[in-house]
């Protein structure tokens, strides 16, 4: 608990100096002012959390936070077995994975962290070790974990997080693998925007429509007989959430507190960033969402966290490979920012000083 | 015009073959099929142009072609002094731009090509030489150039690509830099839309309701004084279009006729787009609508074109912008279509066999 109320107590605002910096260079740059868009909007928001001018992007990492969830498996809701988050986390160590492909694009290395895969496997040097336990508990028959485990998984994405700023950390996505982690999730949502289950509960990686009402019922269930504290992430983390949503959650913490940008990767990423704003509302000046997950309910938890995401290509594959597009639209955005020559530079007259 | 002929003659459909071992791979990899959204459908698309199932973007470029228009300074509605043109040709050429920065972030080179830039300015060696007149005539009071020049400068676009063949060229992205484009845009976009001028005038890089207003009257004026024939694309360049954009729609053809995909940048080359697929509709299946452009209308021609661009970020700018990051979402596509892993290779349960 030390670590965590620390970080939390670290997370200071943005850096106005530096943002006012960037706002004037964008002015001065060779193009009509606002006519990159968000790209601009990017770059102002980089510079106030990196504290500089002139932000830097050189070491990029992918966090995928792996956990189980029993709950979809004990009621018949789950779209896959549960196996396949063990043989994918092997998969994302030797490359494989959708996450490993769109990291590569975007230059950044990725680092799976096993909080919590329920099934044995090889567990490879290339697994960062921040496991709880074997999957989180049935939610819908009572709490996924207890509260010293919540903040056990809270702490390990921190750790995770000061850990790689050893290797060098500029940017970090945050993504995820959990066979049936849209479940939880769909719990956090509903309880932080307010909604019915229904509206924020959808088929995930795949399921009839049969088991989709069934979920949004294990959903509701988890919400009644749990009843989560909204106003304490720690309980609701606890009670209705999973180890990795709790690790993404730290992971958050962790990078803001060290003014590190965070890209939110999709519809799992988005629940815990939920907690992480309950935990130190500040934190959400640090995120960057990436992108529209096309699973139900999605927009209205990107309200709650008061963005707008960056894309909207129908992703609903998670891992961190939403994330990976967005660490790549930031590099677009530091680019224009720091390499465009200003007016006064190129000899190019600007219409501003006519 | 036989290089033109030969070129619209040379284009085919896409290779259903290979975007069907496209479909076959992608339900294989180790995802749910459907889940990386449209960059799935994008490497489907990519593998019917280049008749590969694996397609290759090795070598990218950026093609801004440049030219001036008369009708915004006669008609006292430019934005911007037409200097600009020549002096952002200079930048660019110096790597200082927008373009610059954004084809850097995606590894595409920049070419700037001359087809009618009216201020004289110091041609380096990196400027393609394709010029054909000294800025487009004021289409308000006539046609922009003469039918043969319209053919030139189509064949311009054609010759570039071709050239540009001999240095590799796996993808293309067409931009343009021209001060006052937005105007014969407008035009082309209202003839093909069926939709009057104010529905698809905006301000461009910027003037006021007054000049805009003015400026939506200009544009009605070329179409009504011109007359031009929407069935005839060469009628359609030469009365209400500009050297930038005949260019552009000629490198659109040529890229088609040898199995190259074009992204398209935004409000000016779309434009262009609705002639090309004028000369030959088989076009559409090799452009790639990188960004909703922020300018009044860009949508009701992109629905002419028959594509939703794929980002939506504000940009406003044209030179290749939007093709870049367009460019870097192909990439992304390719990539994950190519590197990852399939559940067999991987050894991941795939739940379509279970």
């Amino acid at each position: 608990m030390i670590l965590l109320t620390k970080t939390i107590n670290n997370i200071t605002s943005l850096n106005l100096e530096s943002m006012e910096n960037v706002k004037k260079r964008q002015s001065q740059l060779t193009k009509p002012l606002g006519s990159l868009g968000r790209l601009e909007d990017l770059s102002i928001q980089l510079a106030g959390i990196q504290c500089k001018t002139f932000p830097v992007l050189k070491n990029k990492a992918i966090f995928t936070f792996a956990g189980d969830h029993h709950v979809v498996f004990e009621e018949g809701i789950a779209s896959a077995p549960m196996e396949i988050t063990a043989q994918q986390v092997e998969n994302f160590t030797r490359g494989g994975g959708a996450v490993n492909a769109l990291a590569n694009h975007c230059g950044a290395r990725v680092v799976v962290i096993d909080m919590g895969v329920a099934t044995k496997y090889n567990r490879s040097e290339f697994v960062k070790d921040k496991f709880i336990d074997y999957g989180a508990a049935n939610i819908s028959r009572g709490p996924a974990m207890t509260r010293d485990q919540a903040i056990r998984a809270l702490e390990g994405g921190i750790e995770a997080v000061e850990e790689e700023i050893q290797n060098g950390l500029d940017i970090l996505g945050v993504g995820e693998m959990g066979i049936g982690n849209t479940t939880p999730s769909s719990a956090i949502y509903s309880l932080y925007t307010g909604l019915s289950p229904d509206a924020v509960t959808g088929p995930g990686a795949g399921i009839d429509d049969d088991i989709l009402k069934k979920k949004i019922e294990v959903v509701q269930r988890a919400l009644d007989i749990n009843k989560p504290d909204k106003e304490d992430a720690i309980d609701v983390l606890s009670k209705i959430g999973g180890f990795e949503i709790g690790g993404m959650a730290g992971a958050m913490l962790g990078a803001a507190s060290h003014n590190i940008p965070v890209v939110v990767d999709g519809f799992i990423s988005t629940a815990a960033a939920c907690l992480a704003r309950t935990l130190n509302p500040l934190v959400d000046d640090y995120l960057v969402l990436s992108h529209f997950s096309a699973e139900r309910g999605f927009s209205h938890a990107a309200d709650h966290v008061g963005q707008k995401p960056l894309l909207d290509l129908g992703l609903r594959l998670g891992e961190g490979t939403g994330a990976a597009l967005g660490i790549s639209l930031a590099d677009a955005a530091v680019r224009a920012l720091t390499e465009m020559s200003t007016f006064k530079e190129a000899g190019v007259i600007d219409v501003k000083e006519i």
